[in-house]
């Protein structure tokens, strides 16, 4: 059997979601290679020779290993330049690209990991709570910002999808049981109800076993 | 008198630092605009009309306003690609590039804020110590990898350098009094002692206020 051009070390619902749905936008063939979060795989040695940060998701492109969900989002984008998933080099958006990408990555997700995982941010463990709540706040005045953001417009850069909105979908799934959830800002709810009609999340949501059924 | 090319709004050793960094290796014309973080100017209407996030640095391209660090970084490195400060679309350390890039923003920089802005992230502020105290630990722990990756190495990706060291070279800084700083580890050392000649560092350093001596 031949191998596929790529292999995504991933978990359902974790960071890896968001280069699983440009692997299945960009429609080639790839292999989904399961990180078993419940026995720590991702502190294995196999693993971490791969990626030493031991976290979730690791990409093999013929043999090289690249680790970090949004590097391996630009790394496929411009692997298929065809697919206008990333601005090309010199066109106006590009930098708007990086701006909202490292936006989303470097305070968004940082803030949401902080708010899931909150004993690993404390020394005292009976204190968890208000971290969570902190958090929550915080990341709300986020979601405000980018529904602003939002406002008249179907996708967060330019008038066709980037990898800026398969992310921005993924942080909105992991926020769904905030008390204002995505779903609850006006501009988000119009724009995540148009992705969720993507294939690309149709069938990644299907094999990662989540429902779309509160984005119709 | 003619504007200048760039225009950036900075405060000393806040995340402007890497973009001044990239200014200066760049070798060109550009004006420095203080945003007077004592009196809140990052939160004025006229400072958020250009940043809505309300925070350091911004970059006017042209009147194109860009934010966030490593996006200012990655837009001048691409925008004078002759400097080699990021490798080109194709080359095999392009992956890498973005790997370490990404790393450095949405964890080191991200845990880092976390440690010196803790009462931002809990409802109650007898809790803060506990915060610093754990981020500490995992900060080091990070430190400790890039340590480990820079090993034989001068530069994070490939033979020369790139973004992703100045931007290194700033959080290693803001890390600079943690009771294990980057200088007590051998190959981060070794590494920023060697950067830390270059007429870049040296420039904003100076134009910054920060004195070398420990890097000599």
């Amino acid at each position: 059997m031949e191998s596929s051009l790529y292999q995504l070390y991933y978990y359902p619902l974790n960071a890896s979601m968001a280069p699983h749905f440009i692997l299945e936008e960009l429609n080639v063939d790839f292999e989904l290679i399961i990180v078993d979060r419940k026995s720590n795989a991702q502190k294995s040695p196999n693993y971490l020779a791969l990626n030493p940060a031991g976290r979730i998701p690791t990409l093999v492109d013929d043999g090289l290993a690249i680790f970090e969900s949004p590097a391996i989002c630009i790394h496929l984008a411009e692997n298929h330049p065809s697919s206008n998933l990333i601005p090309k080099v010199g066109e106006k958006n590009r930098a708007l690209f990086f701006q909202w990408l490292m936006y989303l990555t470097n305070t968004v997700q940082a803030e949401l990991m902080v708010c899931f995982y909150p004993q690993k941010h404390t020394t005292n463990v009976k204190t968890v709570d208000n971290i969570i709540e902190a958090q929550e706040v915080r990341i709300t005045e986020m979601f405000n910002l980018l529904d602003r953001e939002l406002e008249n417009k179907d996708f967060l850069v330019g008038n066709s999808i980037s990898v800026c909105d398969y992310f921005l979908f993924m942080l909105a799934v992991w926020a769904d049981e905030f008390k204002k959830p995505p779903l609850g800002f006006s501009n988000l709810s119009r724009y995540l109800r148009k992705l969720a009609k993507r294939d690309a999340i149709i069938n990644v949501c299907k094999k990662e076993n989540l429902s779309l059924s509160d984005y119709q």
